[in-house]
């Protein structure tokens, strides 16, 4: 077998055989074959695309390029879960422990924030001494011991996936529903849960902005999942407008802890995406009968504050100050602290994610490049959101950066981030809806 | 600017500027620009393609990447010709020395052979003692003292053309007509030569199998030439029946060896080709009032002999001695002979040129890969041509290569080469057009 032959098949529009893309796979990841050919190769998959049969053997490969976590004596159900990314996404930080509150156990692995949208790891890491590195054993007892982690992904597992990623970046070949299908799902099969739950987000501060595209992604995860018998439910859920109040690092941290602490004032559409989400792991899971029932289950681990005591817990196997947690009002503060009023009085109808992602990031909170440097003080909190009336001159969001002018900087697109109308306005539906094997 | 951002310009169909394609080619001829990127945006364009514009920039670029000859002070018409490769096509070792004795000034660079087509190189380096890398300098001296060269490209001359060539190669993006041209063109320009002949080659045994390809080419091509103040024409001629009888290397020098001594019984088409090639570049040159005035100074320089003095005379100036010319029965003697008999009698409507290129390949006398050693003695002699009528058992081809297996092993894909049929049969035409500015 000859990779020429392998990048001229699908340049030319062929299907190529399980055992051609295992051979490239196998081949690239060990060094045997350049990256020029892979890129060449990458590229022609972004042109031809990949037919499910292709898809799933390149999952498959990109699994076997490394090890896989088994949870099969966690003596509990095992459920995965991932977004893929928007603004202002903190899901993660609270479903997983209510989840594991719940008697579910999860090994949750996550990365870094690139542009406009967070990662969960630089969330975690804005709590001080918490370790997101972990090694595969650690991560085995502490799902045992405690119920769940939230850690990296770590380089044992799906190797190919890291180095593919990288030459993608670097080639513009990001965009391609198969390789976004397989890069995302390889690493959930080999993270051992039995049960996946896909956030997949959809509109402006998403990766994907149509609802086609989005549904098309879901479906190809779903079925991967299904040839590897995984239980796979994918949720489309709304990111045109931020999901939450607080857009940042800390501030995130923040606005989870209170939801898990069920304090009042939350923002509404975040809390129903966490409960829903939860609702469906737990019927995944077996925990429930229905999304329904999981939902209600959700909603009394936090009321119980079981929950939010999970959460203390896993930050504090991973090295955390849990009193960080209880008393959030001891978290750094930001330099700089700016509000915004808005210019109008009226009904606000909608809030551009990506305006205030990309405002988030120049503010600090995110990067603009690989190499940049967060700031986890920095970020905004939206005072109000879709639905609400507001009149002229109120605070509608506060800044929070390093310096006066980083603020000033990005004021005046943080208020044409709003849209200000008379009369009252429609919400846009949070879950457009769900798809199953 | 960032190659990023024109690897994904060129991903979503976008036009390149003139700046973006000289930053590009500048920075990966210099090294700055990893090959998994130039990869990633080589495969782009083969499927995006490039728009004349785009075309134009990158012929630019990559005579800019290297030095140039200036054969301003010949005192000659300039004359260059490029052949996009056949089977059998050994027009250049006559063309160039009918130019050179009807008063052009030719410095011709040529390849090597790879696959089913020979090259130019591996011929000349039949005859022994021939050099065949020249300096730029040399080659200015030779143009002027003798009045032509057959030499090697020069890695001084457009080196972005050399690293691009090696890495599509390796990517399988070889296959764009943009890049074809632009390298084919960049590589004229860049030869100083103010006329330029184009023999387009067109059928089974060439890279551009359909006549609509190979006018595209040739469009391109002619165009690229106008933007930078050449006269361009090319020919397209037919490559679906080899060109003359012998193919090989040793073989061939003999045959256009006979056809500069005017012998009798040489083939047709190859003779009215040259002729055609050499009234096409005089007229070009303003040396002759028409095409046809300029077939007749080539079929007088043919008859006097001067052309053949002058390919002894370049031939003696690189090094090789002329006497292998004036007496080619002292060429080396392949190991084996083996003559293929026609399995029946009939007319010859057909001959496939593939077959026969792949078949002489086989024998030694091409390359199968980069690194393959050539029997300069091996080939084919074919005895009979398209419309011949022949008997059952009649000599058709002969064999030469070094043992009777390699010889067996292509006796009958030989034999099967030959379409042999009742009654008459038709000839195909040599010339399908002329595109010219």
């Amino acid at each position: 077998m000859r990779v020429i032959d392998i990048i001229d098949k699908k340049r030319l529009g062929g299907e190529h055989s399980d055992e051609e893309i295992h051979f490239l796979v196998r081949n690239f990841a060990e060094g045997g074959i350049p990256d020029y050919q892979m890129a060449a190769w990458l590229m022609a998959v972004v042109w031809r695309g990949l037919s499910p049969a292709e898809t799933f053997s390149l999952t498959g490969a990109m699994v076997a390029s490394g090890d896989t976590l088994d949870l099969s004596d966690v003596g509990r159900p095992t459920v995965d879960k991932h977004s893929t990314g928007g603004v202002g996404d903190k899901t993660t930080l609270a479903v997983v422990p209510i989840l594991a509150a719940g008697g579910v156990a999860v090994a949750k692995m996550s990365g870094r924030g690139l542009g406009h949208t967070g990662g969960t790891l630089d969330k975690l890491e804005s709590i001080p001494g918490t370790r997101t590195f972990l090694e595969v054993a650690e991560i085995l007892r502490q799902v045992k011991d405690v119920g769940a982690c939230l850690c990296a992904q770590t380089p044992a597992l799906v190797p190919a996936d890291q180095k593919m990623y990288a030459l993608r970046d670097a080639t513009s070949t990001v965009q391609s529903l198969p390789l976004i299908a397989a890069s995302i799902m390889s690493k959930k099969i080999a993270g051992g849960g039995k049960s996946i739950v896909l956030d997949v987000k959809v509109g402006s501060g998403a990766f994907m902005e149509t609802i086609e595209d989005a549904r098309a992604l879901a479906r190809l995860m779903v079925d991967i999942g299904k040839a590897y018998d995984r239980r796979v439910v994918a949720v489309l859920t709304d990111m045109n407008v931020p999901l939450g109040f607080n857009v940042g690092n800390s501030v995130e941290i923040r606005e989870v802890v209170a939801l898990l602490k069920n304090e009042a004032g939350g923002e509404r559409r975040l809390r129903e995406l966490v409960v829903y989400l939860c609702g469906v792991a737990f019927e995944l899971a077996g925990l429930a009968a229905s999304v329904d029932a999981g939902r209600s289950v959700a909603e009394s681990l936090i009321a119980s504050g079981e929950a939010f005591e999970m959460l203390c817990k896993i930050i504090q196997a991973q090295g955390g100050d849990p009193d960080y947690l209880r008393h959030t009002e001891k978290q750094a503060a930001a330099g700089v602290t700016l509000d915004i009023q808005s210019p109008r009085g009226g009904s606000i109808r909608h809030i551009d994610a990506s305006v205030i992602g990309l405002a988030a990031m120049r503010l600090g909170a995110g990067r603009e490049t690989k190499d940049s440097v967060i700031d986890h003080s920095a970020g905004i909190v939206l005072r109000h959101t879709v639905g609400d009336v507001i009149a002229q001159d109120t605070t509608i969001a506060t800044l929070y950066t390093a310096t006066e002018s980083a603020a000033h900087r990005v004021a005046t697109e943080v208020a044409g981030a709003f849209e200000i109308v008379d009369g009252d306005v429609d919400q846009s539906p949070l879950v457009y809806e769900t798809i199953s094997g």
